[in-house]
């Protein structure tokens, strides 16, 4: 497989295609300090096989925050330095810290914007940013990630809300200069062998907001610029962020929040189109630079097609590495019936949003990070009865409900797979209930389901036994 | 070119896969009678070849709105018989009308939700089309499209937003119902030999809104019921509408109004992806119904790609068969250097969202339609300088400026061709002004511009000189 070929980024190698993008925990207290369960987090991601490990946004100043890492003053290096010791002890995988700034918000809603910014203030950034690389090069890290995505100041220059009537806002010129001196300040300063990546909107998924043709362009600049790879996101702004009364805005909250973490109501790929823009126009300016795709990318087969396809160089994922941070090595060990999959319930989104510590709604109850796979011989978990599956039909809608099954370990949860011809079946679902309800059902159709139990480290039970099921008639109640 | 086969819908043959999809012209009263501006808009497609005209959103019911026709009595069916009939005589067009019905908006902001029908309220829509569909055979249409896109009754009854907990809400075949009832409806009482067709957006573009997975079931379940065709838009929802002080809400106004009608910010061919979608899951299915495609499709020659590669059977243009209706039978005549190309300067959404008579930017100032063709032989338009376009570089973008052209005709607009190789033109951009500014130019590459003058009939003139065009090193101001 190409998703396990080796690829250069500047002065390193990883050693296969999979990279865990960029995700808060909120981990950390909001005095920006690495703790142990950050670290913890860390350590999975690399026992688990990815090849480049992001860490979660890092401040490159000292604005106040909610729980933020930061990296704003050499005090925080020892931290930083833990986490880039403990995944290089543990695994091969490289490591770059991403850093960012972002502007104020406050409880009101207000924000400010990068129209308010001083010119002073403004040039002031190329030093946070390169003074910050130094520290995380200190620490140990193999590279830096420059976020220039979503709501935060270097986006927001970006952007096409970006109304500033300097030299830094109004053409798209003047919209990448700060970018640039970003890029520039830090790419001289960390020298060649340290990995610098950069990560931006295609699209910024809001009205009047830019897309591909706009992103292209910085592309190209950002690679000519010498940035070691270019990463890919979409959306993430304030503008449509939803306001409660008495939180700070946030930027995942409205629309261009769903592009920018595609849930289940969206197509798998949902984002690959970005992408595969971006890799074009550089390689029709000549560029090699590697491009990293993601959003909504369900399983490795199709993560796979994309890199066969050129759509981009490496796969970035991060709700499915947070379902299973060990299904890299699961995958290669031939283990992958105990992968457990993401099902883009978005509920670590909406953890997220209100300020929690970010956890999988598939992970046992209580537990702070994804458990590790044990290597038992026997199947851990099985069913009790012959047929522990059965169904109703109500309002629409089709209700499975399933037995608790019996085993020799914790339950994990359930794999939910449904075919409409009674062989293909696709997973649908999961849950850690023991009922589900199928509201996509349409009648006229026949339904078939089974359920799979896995105990907590995903090794799966047998399949359930499948049940028929038809919606009546629609002109029916 | 396939553009120009003919297509079997319905009882119906249209001459080519050219259509004009419904477009809001606020050319009638709010009284909803017809006009002669309202036939005269029609018109124009019908001479200029569109294959099938979709003629604007025409109320099913007598509530309270702006300008927007009505066919919910018969004391309307004599304008429409003017339009039907208009059309008829002016080609071989096929004349089909949009049905609609909204709930209630008010100045405040305030809109009636699905979730706030009755039962009964919600009953009555089957008869409401029925009635309205049969009105329209009986004036003369050759079809109706019920429009179940965008902000209106039917799209919020398919949405996932409607929490209705009755059979039509909820579950996606609970959601299915009363659009199917509709159809149904529809589909027996007109007969076999009147077109029906739908109108659903394949994508909300709201936040928790559908996508393709929801509205690929959509097209089974109406292509099923015998629609005649499927077409396909996205957005256009009250979710994310921007209120205005004093003004009801207008489902156009916030993102999902840009993913409507993407404007240049966006790349061309922009919902394409989703007819696609919808196509694929119909030939999965055995279902050949036609499926139209669009948004931002700017050219024939692109046109023409979409129905090679199977991605559409009809393509659908709004904006760009406003600007110039006669397009069609231009590139027909062999005369396409005469096309008044559309910029998606989406002067038009704006006159739009302001209420105001809806307009091509591109049109001779103080016209409200687009200028008939003329049949001189001689250029109409001419350069008086050898040199009439020179160039200046402020505040990072490149301002290009000409002098005015003398003919013996009315001047139309000029477009705008860039390069960045000195040969492979491409048109930036069109204007009526006499000078442009190239916000969009990046430092390290050079430009090179030249401008075609053309009058109100499209006729151009020769090329103006080329100038170059390079901004300054991005680290200078």
């Amino acid at each position: 497989m190409k998703l396990f070929e080796p690829l250069r980024l500047g002065g390193h190698e990883i050693q296969n295609r999979i990279a865990v993008t960029a995700m808060v925990t909120r981990l950390s207290g909001s005095d920006g300090y690495v703790n142990e369960d950050v670290i913890e987090r860390y350590v999975r991601f690399a026992e688990g096989g990815a090849g480049l490990i992001v860490v979660e946004a890092t401040a490159v100043h000292g604005a106040k925050s909610g729980p933020l890492l930061r990296l704003s003053e050499d005090g925080f290096i020892p931290g930083i330095e833990k986490v880039a010791g403990s995944v290089h002890d543990a695994s091969e995988a490289k490591i770059v810290l991403q850093i960012i700034h972002f502007l104020k918000i406050a409880r009101s809603g207000w924000r400010q914007k990068v129209t308010q910014l001083s010119t002073e203030e403004l040039e002031a950034l190329p030093a946070l940013f390169r003074d910050t690389a130094l520290r995380a090069k200190r620490a140990g890290m193999d590279g830096v990630e420059l976020h220039m995505a979503h709501a935060y100041t270097l986006s927001s220059l970006l952007s096409r809300k970006n109304k500033r009537t300097d030299r830094y806002g109004g053409s798209i010129e003047n919209r990448m200069r700060m970018p640039s001196m970003v890029i520039e300040s830090v790419r001289c300063a960390v020298g060649p062998d340290f990995i610098v990546g950069v990560r931006f909107d295609a699209e910024e998924c809001i009205k009047n907001g830019y897309s591909l043709p706009d992103a292209t362009e910085f592309a190209i600049r950002f690679a000519s610029l010498g940035v070691d790879y270019v990463s890919l996101s979409a959306g993430g702004k304030f503008e449509d962020a939803i306001h409660r009364k008495g939180q700070p805005l946030y930027p995942y909250t409205g629309y261009s929040g769903d592009r920018c973490m595609p849930g289940s109501n969206y197509p798998d790929l949902f984002n690959i189109h970005l992408s595969e823009g971006v890799k074009a126009a550089l390689l029709n300016k000549g560029l090699n630079t590697p491009v990293m795709g993601s959003g909504k990318i369900p399983t490795a087969a199709l993560a796979e097609e994309l890199l066969q396809k050129g759509s981009c160089d490496i796969v970035g994922f991060a709700r499915s590495l947070l379902a299973d941070p060990y299904w890299p090595k699961k995958l290669q060990d031939g283990r992958s019936e105990e992968i457990v999959r993401c099902i883009y319930c978005n509920v670590c989104k909406r953890l997220d949003e209100n300020f929690r510590q970010v956890r999988c709604y598939l992970w046992p109850e209580g537990t702070t990070h994804a458990p590790r796979p044990y290597e038992f011989e026997e199947p851990a978990i099985a069913w009790a009865s012959d047929k522990p599956l059965t169904h109703s039909i109500t309002k629409g809608g089709i209700n499975l409900s399933w037995e608790s099954p019996r085993g020799n370990s914790r339950p994990g949860g359930f794999d939910i797979f449904r075919s409409d011809n009674g062989h293909d079946f696709d997973r649908s679902s999961a849950t850690q209930r023991n009922s589900f309800r199928d509201i996509s059902a349409v009648s006229g159709r026949k339904y078939f389901y089974y359920v799979r139990a896995y105990d907590e480290s995903g090794r799966r039970g047998l399949p359930s036994n499948i049940v028929e099921a038809e919606l009546p008639d629609w002109h029916e109640a």
